[in-house]
This record gives C-alpha cells, structure tokens and sequence, in this order.
C-alpha cells in the first residue's frame, strides 16, 4: 500500500503519450542541451564547460561500461562506478577460495588489478544525423518485413564506412524516434577493463533486493576500475604490459558534497524508455508481457536460492545471473503496481481518444492519421494473440544455459558462412570477439542442476502450451506420451551425453561449419537446431510486425506534435543524455515524508545481522566513535550515504556522475525509488526520483574503512591531515 | 525495521528509574497543575478556565467511561469518545439481524438510543490526600501481606465513610506512588448510558489491527454516546423515563481544527505506566510476562479468527475479545521491540548502578537504603522462577469463559458470605450488581467451540508445565494418564453436563450458599472449586510481595529524589491527568518524517477493498467530488483525518479530548504510535507520540457522510449553510 490507488488525483493530468516536458523531466541528447535555460536551473558553471562539441568539457569524462555509466576521476583511467556494475566481473574473478564477490576486493598496486572479463568501454566522440541516409532505401511500397531488413542493411553499411573512416573507433546507429530518426554515433572503444576497489557485499549491497527499487537507501553501490590501452595508446585487449588510459577530461569530485535544494544534473547511457508508446502496447506490457517475466523470472529465482543456499560454489556462479533477474522482477512488480495506481491504461486512453477526434475533425487529418491508431491496436492484439507462444520460445533458447549455448553455436556457425554485411550483428566480425567470450563467461557458470531444473521447467511449460500455441519441435520430444515423463526421459540423456559442459569443446565448436556440426550428435545441439527454423520465423514475424510499427509511429509522432504544438525528445535508447534536477525529497503516501539525504545512522538501523542488513563490524566501530572526518554533514551529525533527486534516469544511468551546479562530482546514480519505477512509461514530478551514492560515503568509507588513500590521492582528494 | 537499534543513541541519555521531566513529558494529577507555566507552553486562556477547584472549569466537561474517557459535548449529556470505547456496548447490541458492528448505529431521536450495558460513568468531583490516614494502620513490625491487607481494609474504610458523607457519590482511593501516597477521589457516577452515533466498521475501525499502534493514521475512530439520570436528576440505573444527565460543563468544539505546531492538552483517565519501577521488574516483564502473553494470547486470535470466519454471529460474540487481545498484543510486540532498541535494560541497569553508588558513598545513606535495589531484585527473581505456574493459572481461571464464570460464581457464593469489608471489592455490596452485570453480558458472549479450544489449550499447556511449577488440581484431572486424552476425555463430560451457558441457571447459582453450591454437581464448578485454594495462596503470595515491593519502592523513590535532587509526578493509575504539547511529527528512521496531520486522501490512498482497508462507496464518492465543505485544511486541500502530537498518554486516554489553546476540543485522542508504545516505560520527546481523530473529519462525516445534522446542532455546530 506504499503507492497511492489515488495518485492519479495529484499527478499532473497532463501526461498525453509523452508529456510535453514539464518541470524537469527529460534525458537530453547532447544535440539539444542548447535549447535549455541551464542557468536558470541553477547551474553555477558555463553551459560550454559541460559539453562543448569539439571542445573538451565534462561530457568528455563520460563512458559507457557495459550497460552502465561510469566517470573517469583520475588521469590514470580510474572510474567510479556502481558495485553493481562491476558485479559480473567480481562474480567471474571469484571463487571459493577468494570470494572477492562477499570480501570485496583491494588492489593495493596497479599490477595486483584484475581484468573485468567481458567488460568494454565506449568514450562518446561525435554523432550526426544519418536519418536521411538511412531511411533512403525506404519505398512506399516496400513491405514491412522488407522496410526494416532495408533498414538494417543500410546501418550495417553506414556503420563500416564511418569505422573505415575512422580507423580504431566504433560507430553505432541509434534509432531516436522511431522509424523515423536516426543518428550516427562515434565511440573510442576500450576493451581492457580491470577491478580497482570494490568495497565487501554487505557495503555494495547493503539491502540487497529488499532495498532494491527503494528509499530510503543505505548502499554504497560503488566501485572502481581502470581502462587501459596498449603502450601506444591505442585500444587493445588485456595485456600484462598495456598501460592506464588518460581520458580527455578527468572528473573533479567534490569532498563537501551537496544540501537539499541543491541542483544537480547527470550525464549518462539510460537505456530503454517507452513514453512515447501507446496505450495499446502499455496494455500488452502490462497485461500479458511483464506478468509473464515476473512469474518465470520469480520461479527461477527461488530456484537458484534454493540450490546456492546449500552451495557456496553454486551460488557464486548463479550471482551475477540472479541479482539481474531480481532487479528486473522487482522493477516489473514496481511498474505493474504503479501502472495500476496511476492509473495509466486509463490516461492514455483518454489521451489518444482526445488525439483520434483531433485527427476525425478535419477531412485531410483523418485521411492522412485516421488509421494509425487502430492499426496499431489491430498489431497490439496480434502480439497479445500469439504471446504465449512467442514468450515461452524465446525463453526456452535464452533461459537454460546449455540448450542456449547450442543455440547460439548453432546460429554462430550457420551466420558465420555469411558475407559479414548480411550477418546477424552479433556474427559480424567487428562483434564476434565479444559474442565468443561472453559465450565462454556463460560456460564458466553453468551449474549443471540449476541448468536442468530450469530447462525442465520451461519445458513443461511449453508442453502446456494450447493447441494453437504449440511448438512442433517440443511436441517432437514429447511424442506423444506424458510430457512430464517425456521430458524428464530425454533430459536424462541430454545431460549424460552432452560435452557442452566442456568449454574447449563447445568452443571449438564454433569452428564447424553447417554440413560438420550435426555430426556431432550432441542432443543440444540436435534441440536447438530443431527450434531454430522455429525462432526464425518469430524473427521474420517481428520484423515484419517493426516494419509496420515503425512507420505507424513516425506517423503518429508527426500528428501528436501538431496537435499539441510542442517538440519531443526521443526515447532512451543507449546513447549519451544529459538530465538535470534538484536535491529533493517527497511523500510517498499521505502523512510520510521522504527525505532527500540518509546517513550512516541508517545504515546502522538497518542492521539485523543477516543478509542483506549485515554491518561490517569495522563499520559499526567507527561510527561509534564518530569517526567521520571532515564527510559528515553539519545538517545530520553523520556521514551521508546516498541521496534522492528528481532527474530523469532510467536503467543504463546506474553509475552516472551526479554533478554539483560547479560540476564537481558528488554523487554515483544507482536507482530510482520505488513509485519511479514507471518513470519508463510516464514520468511524474510528484514521485519520479533518482538515488546516488554520496560522495561523502565513498570517500569517507576509501578513507577510514578501507585504507584506499591512494585512490584519495589519485582522485586528488587529499586525505584528512592527521 | 522501522524502529531503530541505535536509537539509543539518539533518545535523550537523561533518563534514569523515571525521567525527571525534560520536555512535555507529564500526566500530572489536578494537585500539580499549578506548578505549570501553560501560558509559557502556549496555552492562550487563564489556568483557572481549564481548572478552578470549587469552580465550574473545562475538567468537569470530562468523564470517565469504563476505561476510557470521554467529553460531554451538549449540555443534553451527549458525550464523543472513541469508536473503540464504544465497541462493547455495539458489539452486545448487534445480532446477525442488526450488525451495528459493521454498519454503524444512528440513533435519529432520543427514543431511538440504546443501552450501553455493561457502561458506568464518573465524574471526578473532588480529590484528598489520604496517605496519612491509609498508612496508619502500618506498623514497623507487620510482616509484608499483613501490610497489604492492612492498606486494603483502611481504604475499605475511608471509601465507605467518604460515600456515606456524600451520598450519591462514589469514592475510590488510588495509590499514587507505590506504598506511598494515596489520594481519595469523589466521582459522580453515572449508570445509565447509551449509544448515539457510531460510525461503520469501516471506518470506526478503519486499518484495523495492521493499522492499531501506527502512524500514518486514517481510521474515524470516533462515537457518540448520552448519559442519563433519573428524572430527579440522580444517577439511577437503565430506565425508560430517565433523563439526559445535565453535565456542570459542556465542552465547545472548534471546526476550524489545528495546524502543526499548535499548543494541545489533554484531560482523561489513563490506565497504567511503570516509569518508577526497577530494572529488574522491566526484565521480568520483558523476558517473562509479556512474551509469555504475546503467544498466549496470538493463540486465542488466531484461533477466534478462524472460528468467527465460518459463523458470523460466533464472530460478532468474539469481536470485542479478539479486537481487546489483539490491542494488547500488539501493544506487548511493540513494547518488546522497543525496550531492545533503545536497550532500556541496560540502561536502567546503568542508572540504578549510579544510584547505588551514590547510596554506598555514605554509610548512613548505605545503612538507610542500601538494600532496597538488592532485595527488589531477590522478589522480582522470586516472581520469575515462578511465573510458568502462575501466569498459566491465572489465565486458566481468567480466560475460558465457561470455567472462569464458574471460577466467579463459586468465589462469590463464598465471598458473599463475608462482612462487606471483608469482601474482595467486587464481592462488596457497592460493585455486586456491576460484577453481576459483567457476568451476564460473558454469559452472552459464549461460543462453546471457541470456549472448548481455549480450555483445552491452556489445561494442555498446564499439564506441560515442569514438576515444581505443577498445579494439583490439573495433575488430579489427568489421573496419570494421557494428559491430551485426559483433557479430552473430561471435556467431552463437562460440556455435555454443564448447565453453565444457560444464563438465567448461572445467574441463579449466585444465591447459592458454599455448602450448598457443591450439590449443583457442576464438572466447571467442580473444577473451579478446585483450583479455587490453589488461586487464593497465589495471591497471598501476591499481597506479601506487595508489601515488600511497596515497602521498598516507597523507600526507592526517597532516595531516588535526594539522589536527583527533583520532584517526580505519580504513574498513571486510572485517576484524572491533564497532559500537554504541541502538534509534531516525527522521525521514525533515517530519512523519513512522518508529519503531523493525515487527510481523507490517505483513506483512500489505502482502499484495498477488503478488511480493514474497505472505504463506503459514499465516502469515497464524497471524496472524489471534493464535497469537503468548510472542514477542508486550506494546506492539506483535503479534509484531516487524524493528528499526532507529543503529549503524554497511555491506554485509559482513549477519548481523552485534546483541546487547543483556547480550550476548544479539536480532537479524540485515541492511539498511540509505534514507538511510543514503551512510553510506559520510558516517555520520550524523539518518538513520543499520540494519536487523535481530528474534529474537522467528526464533524464532516456527521454532516456529509451520516447527515447527521442534529448531533451538529446539539453541539452548537451550525451545519455548513446551503
């Protein structure tokens, strides 16, 4: 009941499709920070010494890691970012014997750092506008399979020529709205990442998933790490002798951090919104797709607990993997709940209502738009038809590891004999490196009980499917008995015959070549590449099903702008965006307020002693003796910890820098608070906030918990005299 | 978690055996309120307007209600208290036909009012210190239960000389600080009282027991009732010409309400707090008692729950017991919770260290005090080793209704046969007929399978109990067997024999005489004989650990206040107090504030449709059209539920009025929040808050909810003009 059934009544009733921007909603791209009154925002600094294009400025200290953010804050390449970005690589340099993963991990020197497997890192250089060339290979009566394969030939295409142009950079293309802008990234890509400083579990994950989506917060969701380049300087794979990266820009932080009221703003990566989406899609979310997620994401979930509580081992391997399925559980439970309080499907509705009378009321609209919302609808209902099928394919080659493996080896070797162009972007050469060890990271956690049990599971579950649902490759294995036992039977045998748990072979695997590979026999592989021409079609279903859609919401962009007179900014998707905000607290229900700032006396409240509300007790002694040196605010007579502000993120700005109005750092983006979580769909002053961790918390606990004064002094942040 | 564990370090340190009054903590006897400086706390009207001993003033709007309080509202007798207060007599007059329960009473007409059976009034006209004359009858050389029983007889004595020199009147002597002093008061008193207005279920109970002891508060906890008199005016009981009782003062209501930080006081009766006793009893009650209690009584609920949710009229019988246990469980979780957080035990511990050190520095100090904390401690060691028997004794006669009644009748066949003075008081001719009357509503209240479930129960846990705790009337009913079979066994005889739920044979058993009541062959009045000497030499026991704990508290309190060199005011002990202070919100853990008033938008913030968050569709309704008249806070822009301020209270201010600067009541105090439910142990000014309905929320759903326009007129409230 944390959420009220009545918000409705006092958030701004003037969410249409998208809101026209009020307050401070918004995650810019760097091409339209210029149309914004930063100033008047209370920034204290020149809009040109934030991003200046050609220029160095903040923006420059910026990159993306993996799905997050991250700040370079020394000339050496250290970044700060979240603990929960650096996850997966101290999940994958752990073991039972060095559990980095509960102890945290120290390096005290550059050379005891440790590579961050899997990990790359992009610098955003330039972007351009490439819509006209892209949509250029677009005719009138293309159809809509045919529009986006066209589409995404013509990217491939303008992807080489810019890395052709631009040797050693990385280009990517981002579709802004969609079907209808696009726009040409360059990136500096760094693939040596390594661990620097990640403080224990109960630190950086302090609340775990009980905490997680919430406020008040305790988490020092921290970390550092350091890019690196060969000797040369230029972008290279881990090598013993490669050398810190020096960044354009180093970020300054700053050791006072910020007060309620003050303003701040973030650059950062978001990842996916859907403001822009319709009611019609926001029903199939929020109806069909995410309840779906929630109750298989939910019965993994309780899966890997129960088989990582009784081994350690196994549940360092299945970490990384059920903290992000948790995340995703939470925040889906989040949105469907906050859907519903708000009230959304209903607003929308009546937004697009007042849109399809503005469009019947004069002949021309109505001939022009009067069929781009009901044919929307019309797909929406298609896609809603067929979910049930279409989910439980897609889970089943992604889900269980080992048939996913099979799958991709499958895919990998029949792409790979492509011309590179025509390939899934995966295949290409430019990204088969990354696709092979991430491949190979897969193989290093498989837990082969977890594996069985899951795949069991969705296996039934495709065996339950209705008869106009059914997936002929699993009616094969099934033949006709009973499932559970037909299943059960050929699992037996999958799992005694299978090598892929061997990761030289499967490997090598990839190796073979579509004539070579079946004659490995491996029951796997013989699934997956029996589900394969099933998938496929899916593919060419939503290809077809984008084809439309695209042109149907560029359609639809254009109609909704004239009628409400106003721009749009385009939809996360990935690419660099600016937001901005204040330091802010708010009611989450009638009587109870939030405060903006929390402390280390929380942290201590908190503490039950068991998982997630462990307190180290180094930690506890030094906030008994109030040793917080020169971090604690005057305000609170304690270190604070994290802190809430009504920017606009989403996922993909965890690890943001949070910048004071002088644009010093103060503060490392990690989530949003529990009613935010719809800030996807519609974002809303009254409850739309952002949390970070307070710089004060980072520095104070490098300082007095961890010894790290040499990361002090590399930030050049001078420890506190003696 | 919402409690802190470090709160400890963030409550004020000050406080030892008893705070010496920092803030507004106080309920202070009317013989103390002269020492206050009320103009300097914010009272805005002269002390003598809220009392004036010999003169009209605001307390005599006040009175007593059972063990509630409550406010005459119209010079008609009409009295507004809580909607809990008023639940017994709701409860008892509902059937499966009229279910006031759920639905609410309205009385239209006077005529239309109903009995509250079972409700007395008082009225306190006048208080003397009396401890002189009480204690005389003490002698050095008495041994401690003859002490007891001394102070028992004198008090006897003085009570039925006060009524005889003011017939009409009732008089009580009320222990104020523990072997110490003792002040007679004079009550008016009132038995006959009715029903007028009570709310629905719904809203009266609005949160229910996930609500009961919490802030934020949204429950319309709030009823109206009517004393009447003879037509002569003197207090008679139920008759049908009777009059309305004329109260000396009728209190004005303001439906302007207050704002936070406003100045508050409260009149009322409050129960019971233990801020004057040792660590060693809050030990014996925190390891001892109130666990022992949490689970004897979480039992009984769940048990009673699941009886009542197949048979709504056995639920309607249980409603008042199951709502009454539920309130004290909760309360006790709350307790314990909250004696661990603020580690009191340890506390205490450190404060009574520091007073024996202060004792032992001088040797006459050592020689005069120096064994009261060590003999305190050696009784309460007493009390705790044999506690297992004694509690499950004094619940084994107190909580099945059936044996308990026969445990009553038996005691008073008995008893009855005394000297009046010699009588246990409820046995005295004064309080026969009330004890009667109690008798008869319990016989009304009888479920025979929910009865049967709790005597198995507690005879079961009886049989458990180790060898030198064994009660011998249980272990003869056992017989050496089976003990669950056993207890089977003999029930299935008993409740196929007894005639006890016949309430007309029961009520005749009390004309019985002690040789021949034992004819009845009754097997409940056979156990109730049995267990009856078994009972009587536990509260022997109890009366000499009564004389030597009061002994030594009285000595306590002596060098206690030479020690601290302050004045300490009386726990509550059901007599008249006035308390004071400010409308405030609070902290209940890092970066949350509670503030101090809710509104209508909470309620249906927390609709969920079923128990206890149901909102009447017409509330919900007069909500949505903003029908909030002239109760709306111009601030809130919604009508206020509920206010929360630091004034002190405990159980027995239940309907205690809280007036505004100016005298006008502005609220039904009627909980307290979370925190604050150890008050009785340790009041402070961090988490110290009650809870009352706000005025503006009683008047508005009179006027617009109920149209109950004629209780507005009654109260000189003029209804919102058209």
């Amino acid at each position: 009941m944390h959420v009220s059934k009545s918000m409705i009544l006092f958030v701004l009733l003037s969410a249409f499709l998208v809101t026209p921007l009020p307050a401070d909603e918004g995650m810019w791209p760097m091409s339209e920070i210029h149309t914004l009154d930063l100033a008047k925002r209370g920034l204290a600094i020149q809009p040109q010494e934030i991003y200046n294009p050609g220029q160095t400025s903040l923006v420059d200290g910026i990159c993306k890691l993996g799905g997050c953010t991250g700040s370079f804050v020394s000339a050496d390449g250290l970044i700060l970012t979240n603990h929960h970005c650096a996850f997966r690589a101290v999940q994958s340099a752990s073991s039972a014997e060095h559990d980095y993963l509960t102890d945290g991990f120290h390096a005290a020197a550059r050379r005891e750092e440790i590579p961050a497997k899997g990990y790359t890192l992009r610098i955003t250089e330039s972007y351009r506008d490439v819509s006209a060339e892209v949509l250029s290979v677009v005719t009138a009566d293309m159809d809509p399979a045919a529009r986006t394969k066209a589409i995404e030939r013509r990217t491939k295409e303008l992807i080489a020529a810019a890395e052709q142009e631009y040797p050693g950079k990385r280009a990517e293309i981002a579709e802004m709205f969609l079907g209808k802008t696009y726009v040409l990234f360059l990136y500096t890509y760094l693939r040596d990442v390594r661990l620097v400083y990640v403080p224990p579990l109960a630190v950086g994950n302090f609340g775990g998933e009980e905490d997680n989506w919430m406020w008040p917060r305790h988490t020092g969701d921290f970390s550092f790490m350091r890019a690196y380049v060969a000797p040369d300087g230029s972008p290279a794979d881990y090598a013993a002798d490669n050398v810190p990266y020096q960044p354009r820009k180093v970020l300054a932080v700053n050791p006072q951090g910020v007060a309620p009221g003050d303003f701040v703003f973030l650059f950062g990566y978001p990842g996916r919104t859907y403001r822009h989406r319709t009611a019609a899609y926001l029903e199939f979310e929020s109806r069909v797709r995410m309840p779906f997620v929630v109750d298989w994401y939910g019965w993994q979930i309780d899966t890997m607990e129960r088989l990582g509580a009784a081994d350690r081992v196994a549940a360092i391997k299945l970490a990384a993997r059920s903290k992000g399925l948790s995340n995703t559980w939470k925040n889906y439970r989040g949105k469907l709940k906050g859907i519903g309080e708000v009230n959304l499907l209903a607003r929308r509705r009546r937004a697009e209502r007042q849109l399809q009378e503005y469009i019947a009321a004069e002949p021309d609209r109505q001939a022009g738009y009067g069929d781009v919302l009901p044919e929307m609808e019309q797909i929406y209902r298609e896609i809603t038809a067929t979910a049930p099928r279409e989910l439980t394919l897609q889970y089943l080659v992604e889900t269980p590891t080992l048939l996913g493996i099979a799958f991709q080896v499958n895919e990998a070797v029949l792409e790979r004999q492509k011309p590179d162009l025509e390939r899934r972007s995966e295949y290409m050469d430019r990204n088969f490196p990354q696709t092979r060890q991430r491949l190979e990271l897969n193989l290093q956690n498989v837990v082969p009980a977890a594996d069985r049990a899951i795949l069991t599971e969705i296996l039934n579950r495709a065996a339950r499917l209705q008869d106009d649902q059914r997936i002929p490759a699993v009616d094969r294995l099934l033949s006709g008995g009973d499932a559970p036992q037909a299943i059960a039977d050929f699992l037996d045998g999958a799992y005694a015959r299978t090598r892929l748990t061997d990761p030289a072979y499967a490997l090598a695997l990839l190796r073979e070549s579509p004539t070579t590979l079946p004659e490995q026999d491996d029951p796997f592989l013989t699934l997956a590449a029996a589900l394969y021409p099933h998938y496929q079609a899916q593919r060419e279903t939503e290809k077809r099903r984008k084809g439309q859609l695209d042109n149907l919401y560029s359609r639809l962009l254009d109609i909704k702008q004239a009628f409400e007179g106003t721009d749009f900014i385009p939809d996360a998707n990935g690419t660099l965006r600016l937001t901005y905000g204040h330091i802010k607290g708010y009611s989450p229900r009638d009587g109870v307020t939030y405060r903006p700032l929390t402390t280390l006396r929380g942290v201590m409240e908190k503490e039950t002693g068991e998982e997630p509300f462990i307190v180290p007790p180094r930690l506890r002694e030094l906030y008994e003796g109030r040793d917080f040196g020169r971090y604690a605010s005057a305000a609170q007579d304690s270190v604070p910890v994290a802190m809430l502000y009504d920017a606009d993120t989403t996922g993909g700005n965890s690890g943001s820098p949070v910048f004071d109005a002088r644009g010093r750092l103060v503060g490392v983006n990690f989530d949003r608070a529990w009613e935010a979580t719809i800030n996807d769909y519609a974002w809303d002053a009254a409850y739309s906030r952002s949390i970070a961790v307070d710089i004060r918390y980072v520095l104070w606990f490098l300082e007095k918990y961890a010894g790290a004064t040499h990361l002090l002094q590399e930030m050049n942040v001078a420890p506190e005299p003696e």
